[in-house]
């Protein structure tokens, strides 16, 4: 079958052939890949940011956000059947460790990460487990999800927990309204009543934050200016919930002053430091949360969502072949919404 | 009536003559001291660290860990009579903000904190609130309590919040055994199955600790080996719940490394900044909690342990005109437990 | 001022003349009434079923629903002042005990409930305390949201307390979409992403839930169809949660047939005794929640769901002098929405 | 290898000759029985109380508390090795569906139960599930922990919810100090701060329930004084919690006027009907809490309590070949503790 590989760090991916993965363990099932995800961490996993992490013997197929149609499975597979169309969540996971036995399955204690530290999705085939597999509605085709199996499975986990304590009333405000940042709006829209203020620099990302369903809308300037924006849409007591998914660039530093007493500071980006002063911490009481991909029934939710139409992902489709126009597409940031490669 | 007042910052304390205090509000109550706890925050109040923040005007009563008999109250007064035996909750809190009105008192929008920013105990009365008089088991004595009044509720309120998650199994670290953490310890132990695992730099508070039920202490030397021998007992994986009662001189940057995925970091001290890459936080999805002093329930409630002598105060009892020399033993680390003043 | 009074059980109200309410203590509001909302629970107190629970001496002034402007002030009152308009809890609280600390004001050991046992708001004055009052959205007059005052809190607090535990995929079933269900509908889109089925044994109400955005709705016919037509629409599962505005009439027999394994069947209305044998509730792990009136802080989110125009009442004006017209409308179901009293 | 076995209901129970166990399935696991307990549910099932809900056909092995060392095992098996000693889950779940991801595998929708629907451990072996195998800490040994594999586990699954919401100065009423009720004592002071009051109708249970920690004991006369007992305790308001083991002969109706408002009534014995106006349920805002057997994670919290000597269990031995005395002592109420039987 085609697969597109690392065969090297700060070199391109390659195009080549390699043998279809078989099953080998009762929980396996190979899925015929309908759709994968390009990532900009597949960028960074090229600039080589990823070599020490994962540890992975090169040459090796990359693409984590996958889905397509289940092509063969184990004899212990019972959810499944040959056929079925699926979004595979990110991780296999063991299902016996205490993580994985109460839905923390991302906590897995003997996990592996299609894409990061295995074969990827950017192929035909693609080998994972029993535990990662979950039937699309009719209505959504693989390409059109593939890439809610990462990306948007991170923006959900963290705005799901937000909700669950945000009441009418009560201020959210999201940081970067880009790729996650879209998606964590309209989950936020669709699963709570609180008050939603988006930020970004950019003013096109803020006309679609508006059209997808933000309260308020606030262009995050270089003069800081949208931190009094902010206090004043807040009545001078900042947001019960800040979530940043940009956390770079000085993000952190400037979210922190937005934020009310008791708050919550929820980081998904990654990039700088938090460094805040403890007395500042304990003497207004704030929490600083952090935030991974989400769990298999976060999938399932977010799929549920998807079936539902309250959430939608821009996408441009691409040949497998075509990778390398994918990869250079998004690091200039040509790609609009994301992109997705077809086998 | 007699009072030890600040009557300049970097000066000492001085024992003057001035009004009783009297009721101008219906809900006002006036409290004969019978203990006020000396604390290390009335030091740094002289020292002039609270100078910006309190923004009180000088010569005023120090003294924010009462407790004492009811004297008088204001019309509106109904949850105590004349002659009580009372603790006082630090702040006065105004009941009627969306904070009061959840339980949050800590977080009233318009509280006062009598010894901070209002005159408070050093002195034969104390002007204080209805809503914050807490009524005392026949048991109890004003001297055996009054220093839980702050520094014990804000251990309190800290470890009962780690504990709601803590299950049989699970792992706590509490860092310093001192004023704050061995009261911490004895409610951890009092309240959850958790194993209790004390880090503390003094051989004496270890052994302090152990008596107090800790499971596991451990040495904090220099050299930071304790973070090894911490993962040693957790099996390599780290501890569901971190309190840490310093955060000062290096303390949350080794504390971080003990924390297992998923974990959550109590702050309770301070001192020093939090400084951790947000990749750090995000890859292990770890939280951090602040904590502040605990409600006016969480106080309740901590004397209902009291009560039942699950926890226990170590006090040293100095008369209010020996003030200087309360001030003097705390300087120089010679008080054995708390030092309490009774006019 | 005029006042509407129950001057004995099984006669009609009638119209008196009465002194205004003066303020006498330091926290009391008095309140001039600008709506007051006709409820159900008025009937049955002239039907007597409320003598030997409200132990009220009559002759009394009834109306438990009550919106108006501040009319006066007692000294200790900081958070309204004299012209607000305002919303009123149902309960005058004291603010000190245990429940009212943890905002469960509705469990206060010590308060009042005006219009059924101190004089209520089918008059042109009305006396309320300081924490019983909610300033309202310019937007918002007394009359559109009067009745949200007491069925429509009882609605919202049970939605909320069930939205709270559901997600994406997750069904809910609403017993009964009439006074309290309709606005329960509308709080339920407008704060969770749960699958929402109504069951009404009328069609125009079952149209007016779906013009309110349920997802399913089902006719509760006699012959107990419904019940399969929710198995079905569970996919043989039941629902996560039950919301019951009716239990009676065998609601609360047939509605639990519907719950899945380890859901919740949250009880509001009432009338009927729950029968259940134990084995049935331990071997599937349900249970029963009770539902009274939702608390101040309640009451605040709901005023701020009407303030977004999330949250709509149809209502009927009638003159406070036509108050026998608009109790008689009521009983011979009449009315459309609910009926409210302006003076 | 011997069995005991059903040949019949209304017969008694025969020692016969079977085949062992064998590995047929990737994540099977046979264990060599150390101790089985046996269970008022085992007589249950000779009076043909089960007949129509197992749906088993006979002749099989009964048995469902089960402890020994892993014989066998299969391909997929990864978290124990052949000759660990270990406790057994009661149900072999499937670990795919939503409930099992979630950690809610009692809830599992392919789940079987050895000893209830398919063969148990009354016998040399038993094939079960990686899934439902904890290893035991070395301090303990099968004939010790065996009884704890249900009984235990669901006592400590409603104690340990109950728990989560307990503070302080709340109390807690046991009803039933026998098999469940003595095991939930324990749980209760090793993970609370609760007030604990048990009530039996036997002496010597009280006593028992007193050496284990109870903080009061209160005689369950037929008069119903003791209700007067517990409401005098608590002040005339009531227990936040009641958790009642019997739910028989009375046990509901008179355990339902000790509940404080908001209350909760954990429901874990089964026998009569829980019969309570809907109108008392929402005026006090009361809820009933189902409770099943606990999880696999609870399981293990469990034998975490057990090594930690917080949660010891009485057990009288037999041989298997005695089956019949056992059955007979325990019908006649001469086991001290729990009957356990060691092939």
């Amino acid at each position: 079958m085609r697969v597109v590989r690392v065969v090297g760090y700060h070199q391109n991916l390659k195009l080549e052939e390699a043998p279809e993965p078989e099953i080998t363990s009762p929980l396996d099932v190979i899925v015929k890949i309908g759709a994968a995800g390009v990532c900009r961490t597949d960028i960074h996993i090229l600039e080589g940011q990823w070599e020490d992490k994962a540890n992975v013997k090169l040459p090796y197929t990359i693409g984590h956000e996958n889905a397509g149609w289940v092509h063969a499975k184990g004899d212990g597979v019972t959810n499944v059947e040959v056929g079925d169309k699926v979004i595979l969540h990110p991780l296999v996971t063991c299902g016996l460790c205490r993580a994985c036995r109460f839905g923390d399955d991302v906590h897995c204690e003997n996990s592996t990460f299609p894409g990061i530290n295995v074969d990827g999705g950017y192929a035909e085939y693609l080998k994972t487990g029993a535990r990662s597999v979950i039937k699309l509605d009719p209505s959504l085709e693989p390409s059109d999800v593939a890439a809610l199996a990462d990306a948007g499975l991170t923006a959900y986990h963290a705005v799901a927990k937000a909700a669950r304590k945000l009441r009418p009333g009560n201020f959210c405000v999201i940081i970067g309204a880009g790729g996650l940042g879209h998606i964590g709006i309209q989950v936020m829209k669709a699963i709570s009543g609180a008050t939603l203020v988006v930020i970004d620099r950019n003013e096109a990302a803020l006309k679609l934050a508006k059209d997808l369903g933000a309260d308020h809308v606030v262009l995050g300037k270089e003069d800081g200016s949208f931190v009094k924006e902010v206090m004043d849409l807040t009545g001078g007591k900042g947001a019960e919930a800040i979530i940043d998914f940009v956390a770079e660039g000085g993000s952190t530093s400037t979210g922190v002053k937005m934020i009310r007493r008791a708050g919550d500071y929820y980081i998904v980006g990654y990039g700088e430091n938090i460094n805040v002063p403890t007395i500042d911490i304990i003497s207004t009481e704030i929490n600083f949360i952090g935030n991974l991909v989400g769990s298999y029934n976060d999938l399932a939710e977010l799929m549920i969502l998807a079936a539902q139409g309250k959430v939608k992902l821009h996408t441009s489709i691409y040949k497998l072949e075509d990778f390398q126009k994918a990869i250079d597409d998004l690091s200039a940031g040509k790609v609009r919404g994301r992109a997705i490669l077809v086998p």
